[in-house]
């Protein structure tokens, strides 16, 4: 008999919605933890018994969870269970991936908008009380928008601006996929080609050996002075230091950034003062984003319902 | 024989299709004024020559235009060449409506999706250094959008916010008038029902005796807490002090103005430091978008080949 623990920020039609899948079947409902950590207490004696955790799980208790038959977890990646003999062998893990997509392309999508119509330079003229009109705006109209990452993110945010009439190139290992929202996809190898033309450039990269600081001083001496740079993938893909350099001297119009290196950003890191940056805490994609929260709550529920009629279980990573 | 005088900010390529369009015509280009005003100098002698004016005229000068025989103005509204006998019995006159409508509403739109996704907050907390993360954000998806003003701006408005999810309600005098963007128009009447269920009230009223203050203490009071409210249309149309209060107090979530009453604001008004609010000067329709420069070129230059070959113009006005 199944033992679901379910960790899920759910609101009180969700929470109706998960009891009526599994009638007769024994669920816990425990608080959930902040989506971007694990940290929560949960009782022993129920690691022991739980045969479904709706929500991911502290790696150190997994050895406690000898029943564990599959586990959703809350986060797009999975990296932490995949080394061998960290996941129960013969348990079934799914992500959350497609969760994130919609919030962090919207996020990107407002940052690149603010910039575009010079937003940041207007609120730092409103806290002085200064009524001064400021120079020339840009439009996504007619654009050339480059996608360096054209998974989920990517895809979501290459639908918003091609909505507002830009063109958008993406490069991957594999450019015979097409990708949605994405008008070309180029291999990869073109990168240094590619980056001259781009009004926009936007990286949602995962972290990998070949992503730490791909955008390094090199790379982003050969954006045109008024391109955008915008990163809400991992910090590590950016060069912070070389871009606040680049900023600085205007070798570029401006950026946005959710993620850094190293986070926090340190309190004396230059990229604060550059008044063409836009910096948020990497809130992009978390649990500030009501679209979030009812996207994991939905896709678990889906799952649910597959698991317990035995069919195939969408986002199987193990 | 025409005679024109031509006075838009226009680029090479433009100025050379101006050429080409009226050939063995004599066409005279000067420095465009800014296009908030019409001051410039124009030689007295050229005033009572030219047949066509590309470029508004100051109505002071139009005794002296004693040959004019059509005007292309610079903006949307013409009211100033309204009254009985300012403008040369039997001229036609042209506005450039239709020149600002996309790029007010892609103002707009960035401030509503930098409102939504609390950049402003994080602008301010950029400034001290502080990486903190904030409260919870918003999406347009299922999100009701309340206009107020279906014409070229609330249209193009309405056209971006349905493309990232919204559902648009326009009040209008002539509800069973369809509008491009807008899924539902009722008559203007019902604003006081309309109220309470939007979720972004997006204002573009021209300034007539019904629009001035009808946005007032008694109409915010209306609004959901977690409503946002944005103008771009006139200042006048919003009770600006009602507004710096319902801010103060929270009322509603937020509010963007590009407009206000008066302008510019005054230093010591309430608004300035209402933390909630997005304060731009005036600059959403201007001469600072390249679109709506190259749009007016291409207004003025498809009337005057309409003129030269004896066609109806458009955005005739008298």
């Amino acid at each position: 008999m199944d033992v679901i623990l379910n960790r899920l920020p759910l609101n009180e039609e969700e929470k109706a919605a998960f009891l009526a899948a599994a009638p007769g079947i024994e669920q816990v409902f425990l608080p959930a933890p902040n989506l971007s950590s694990s940290e929560t207490v949960i009782p022993p004696e129920l690691l022991g018994r739980i045969t479904v955790s709706l929500g991911s799980l502290p790696v150190q208790l997994l050895p406690q969870c000898g029943s564990l038959k599959w586990l959703q977890t809350f986060s797009a990646g999975v990296n932490q269970f995949m080394p061998d003999g960290v996941f129960p062998e013969g348990a079934m893990l799914t992500s959350a991936v497609g969760a994130y997509g919609q919030a962090v392309a919207e996020h990107m999508f407002a940052c690149l908008l603010a910039l575009m119509k010079r937003l940041p330079e207007y609120r730092d003229k409103q806290k002085t009380h200064a009524w001064a009109p400021g120079g020339r705006v840009k439009t996504l109209q007619g654009a050339t928008v480059l996608l360096l990452g054209t998974g989920d993110l990517g895809s979501h945010f290459a639908r918003l601006v091609k909505a507002m009439g830009a063109h958008t190139v993406g490069l991957n290992r594999h450019p015979d996929r097409p990708v949605e929202g994405i008008d070309e996809v180029h291999p990869f190898g073109e990168l240094d080609t590619w980056l001259p033309q781009a009004n926009v450039v936007a990286m949602t990269l995962p972290e990998t050996p070949e992503t730490i600081h791909i955008m390094d001083s090199r790379r982003l001496g050969l954006l045109r002075p008024d391109a955008i740079l915008i990163n809400a993938g991992r910090g590590t893909a950016v060069d912070c230091l070389a871009l606040a350099e680049a900023l600085r001297t205007e070798k570029l119009w401006g950026a946005a950034l959710d993620v850094t290196e190293p986070e926090p950003l340190p309190a004396d890191h230059p990229l604060w003062d550059c008044k063409n940056l836009l910096l948020t805490p990497h809130v992009a994609g978390g649990a500030r984003s009501e679209d979030v929260l009812r996207r994991l709550a939905a896709l678990a529920l889906d799952n649910l319902k597959r698991y317990l009629s035995g069919e195939e279980l969408r986002n199987r990573m193990k």
